[in-house]
C-alpha cells in the first residue's frame, strides 16, 4: 500500500481540553512500530467512558487526546514482528488487550491482560513510550489504547481482534465495548443459571445487553430498574419482563425488589456507575446466594459500602470489566454469534452520523432515547 | 428416665444484664415440646460472640438470657415427633439449624436454614414463642437457639447434630462453632486450591482453623497477620508459614502484602470482625481473581467500604457463616474427621475450668494466650 511506512494525515476528533467541544483536526498518524498495528477506522460508536474522560472528572484523563474505544476497521499496515494480522484484515480494536503470555492471561481466571496497561494507562505506546498521533508536531495522547475517533489509529498487536471479513463493520463496532460487557457480566462473571431471578439497574446499552444475556441464559424474571419509565418498551425487546421505577416507591429500591421477589433476586447488575445504586443492587440480592455484579464505572474517589452482615449471610459482591471476555479470542466469536443471529447488535444502534457531528452525538448520549450512536469516519 | 416429661432444676450461668458478671443460678428447664430436644450439656466452650452479646453492644441481645453456643452433650429427652435423635444420643447443638425442607436448605447453595430463625433470633422456641428456661417463674431468654451455659438446655430438633458415641465430648464441643467456621471458610466458601497464596487476618481460633484448612487444601504461602507477634509460634503449628505484624510497617497492611506477594494473595480471610481490616483483606487480594472472605462478625451498625474499582478489576468479596457447613449433616462428618486425626481440635483448647469459673473464663478470652477455654458443666 502507498501509505505503508509513511505518516498518514487524516481527520480525527481531538479533545484539546476537558469539557470543551472536540475539534476535527488534520492529525498526523505515525507508522506502526514493532508489535503495533495501524488501523483504518471505518465506524466508531460513543460510550459513556469517553464522555466521562472528556468531562474532566477522570483524574487519569490526559489532554490533548483522541478518545474513542468502540469501533471497527481494516488493518492498513503492521509493524515488525506482527504475525497475527496483516493489511486488509477486518478488525475490532480492543481496549482490553490479550497477550496470552502474562500471568493474568495464563491464569485462566481473568481477562485483565497486563502487558500494555502501563503504557495505555498513560496515553502512549509501549515500544518507545510515545504517542503516534500529532497535530503540527504537537503530540496528542492515545486513549484506552484505542483512540478510535480518528480515521487512522495505531494500537498494540495484542489489542486487535481479527474478525470475519463479511461482518458489517457499521454494526459490529459495538462489539468493542458495551454489548460484550453486558453479555459477559451474565455469562462469564455471574454465570446466571436457567430459572434465575435477575435485577438490572440502568437500562442503557450495557443494561440491555445484560437483559439479553440473562434471557439467553434462561432467567425467568428479568427486572429492569430505571428512573425513566419510557425505557421499558425498548427493554422488553431485550428480555426485561418486569419494570420498577424507584421514583414510584417511597421505600428504598432494594426493599421494593426484596418484597417483589420473596427475599431478593439471585443475581443483580449495576449498569450505571452510581455507588448508591451499587449498594442497592447488592442488598436486593437473596440471602444465602445472591450475587451482585458491578458493571458500571463510578466516578473517581467514590466508594461503595454496606454492612458486612450482607456478605456474611451469603451475598457475593463482584465486578466485571469487558464482561470477562478475552478480547482477541472471544470478540471474533461474538461477531460470529451476531452473524448467526444468536445475539443482537443492530437493535442498540439508535443513531448514525459522521465524524463532523461528534459533538452532537455526545449531546445525544444524555437523552433517554439514545442507546448507541455510530459515526461513519470515512467519506 | 426419671426426669423425662418433668421440669429439671439445674445450674446455669445467667446473664441478667448486659456487661454484668454472669450469675450461677438454679434454673428451671421445661420439658421439650413437639419438635424439641432437651440436652444434658457436658462441656461448653466460650466464643467471642457470647462476649459480644454479653457486652451489650449487640442491639439484638435480650436479657436476661443464657448464653453459650459451642458445646456437646447427651440427649435427655425428646418432644413429640422427634425421630432423628433419642435419649442417650451424643450430640452437638448447632446454632445454625438444618431443616432440609426450607428454600435455603433445598437450594443447595447455602447452609443458612431459615426454619427456626425467627424464633431463635428473639430468644424463644418456635412452638409457642416462649422460653423453656425460668428462674423462680421469671422467663430467661434463649440465645442463638442453643444456650449451652446450662447443665440442661432445650433446642429445636433441626439444631441437633448426632455424633459418634465414642467422640470425646470435652474436645468435640469445639466443633459447634469456631473450628468449622474457619475450616469451612476455606473449603466451602473460598474453595482454596493447591498452590494458592493465602492471607489470614487475626490468629485466634477461627484464624488458626482457616490456616489449617488452607494447609490441608495445599496452599503454598499462608501469611498470618496479627498485631500480637507472640501468636506466630502457635500459628506455625496450624500451617501459617509467614507472619506480618502491621505494627512493624508504616505502609497500609494491604500494600505490605501486595508487595510481599507480587500483586496480592489469591485468597484472604478476615477473622477479627473489624471493618477496616475487612477492607485491607479485600484490597490485599490479587487483581483479576483474588477472593476475600469475611469470617469475623463486626459490631452492629458498622460498614465496610472500598472503591468499586477493586471489584471491577476482578476481586470478589464474600462472607461465611458457620463456614458454609450444613450443621446436622456435616458436624458429624467433622467429628469423624477429628477421630481419624484428619483435623485438629485438642490444640485449640488452652484452658479448662468448671461452670463456676465462667466469669474468669471470659476474662481469659481477652488475653493473647487463650484460644478456647472449655468448661465442664457436670459435677
Amino acid at each position: 500500500m502507498a501509505t505503508q511506512g509513511r505518516v498518514i494525515t487524516c481527520k480525527a476528533a481531538v479533545a484539546w481540553e476537558a469539557n470543551k467541544p472536540l475539534v476535527i483536526e488534520d492529525v498526523q498518524v505515525a507508522p506502526p512500530q514493532a508489535g503495533e498495528v495501524r488501523i483504518k477506522i471505518l465506524f466508531t460508536a460513543l460510550c459513556h467512558t469517553d464522555a466521562y474522560t472528556w468531562s474532566g472528572k477522570d483524574p487519569e484523563g490526559l489532554f490533548p487526546c483522541i478518545l474513542g474505544h468502540e469501533a471497527a476497521g481494516i488493518v492498513e499496515s503492521v509493524g515488525e514482528g506482527v504475525t497475527e494480522v496483516q493489511p486488509g484484515d477486518h478488525v475490532i480494536p480492543c481496549y482490553q488487550a490479550e497477550c496470552r503470555e502474562c500471568k493474568f492471561c495464563k491464569s485462566g481466571k481473568t481477562n485483565l491482560c497486563g502487558k500494555v496497561r502501563l503504557a495505555t494507562g498513560v496515553g502512549v505506546m509501549l515500544n518507545d513510550r510515545k504517542s503516534r498521533f500529532s497535530v503540527n508536531g504537537k503530540p496528542i495522547y492515545h486513549f484506552m489504547g484505542t483512540s478510535t475517533f480518528s480515521q487512522y489509529t495505531v494500537v498494540h498487536d495484542v489489542s486487535v481482534a481479527k474478525i470475519h471479513p463479511q461482518a458489517p463493520l457499521e454494526k459490529v463496532c459495538l462489539l468493542g465495548c458495551g454489548v460484550p460487557t453486558g453479555l459477559g457480566a451474565v455469562w462469564n462473571t455471574a454465570k446466571v443459571e436457567a430459572g434465575s431471578n435477575v435485577a438490572i439497574f440502568g437500562l442503557g446499552t450495557v443494561g440491555l445487553a445484560v437483559a439479553e444475556g440473562a434471557k439467553t441464559a434462561g432467567a425467568s424474571r428479568i427486572i429492569g430498574v430505571d428512573i425513566d419509565s419510557k425505557k421499558f418498551d425498548i427493554a422488553k425487546k431485550f428480555g426485561v419482563n418486569e419494570f420498577v421505577n424507584p421514583k414510584d416507591h417511597d421505600k428504598p429500591i432494594q426493599q421494593v425488589i426484596v418484597d417483589l421477589t420473596d427475599g431478593g433476586v439471585d443475581y443483580s447488575f449495576e449498569c450505571i456507575g452510581n455507588v448508591s445504586v451499587m449498594r442497592a443492587a447488592l442488598e436486593c440480592c437473596h440471602k444465602g446466594w445472591g450475587t451482585s455484579v458491578i458493571v458500571g464505572v463510578a466516578a473517581s474517589g467514590q466508594e461503595i459500602s454496606t454492612r458486612p452482615f450482607q456478605l456474611v449471610t451469603g451475598r457475593v459482591w463482584k465486578g466485571t470489566a469487558f464482561g470477562g471476555f478475552k478480547s482477541r479470542s472471544q470478540v471474533p466469536w461474538l461477531v460470529d454469534k451476531y452473524m448467526n443471529k444468536e445475539i443482537k447488535v443492530d437493535e442498540y444502534i439508535t443513531h448514525t452520523m459522521t465524524l463532523e457531528d461528534i459533538n452532537k452525538a455526545f449531546d445525544l448520549m444524555h437523552e433517554g432515547g439514545c442507546l448507541r450512536c455510530v459515526l461513519a469516519l470515512q467519506p
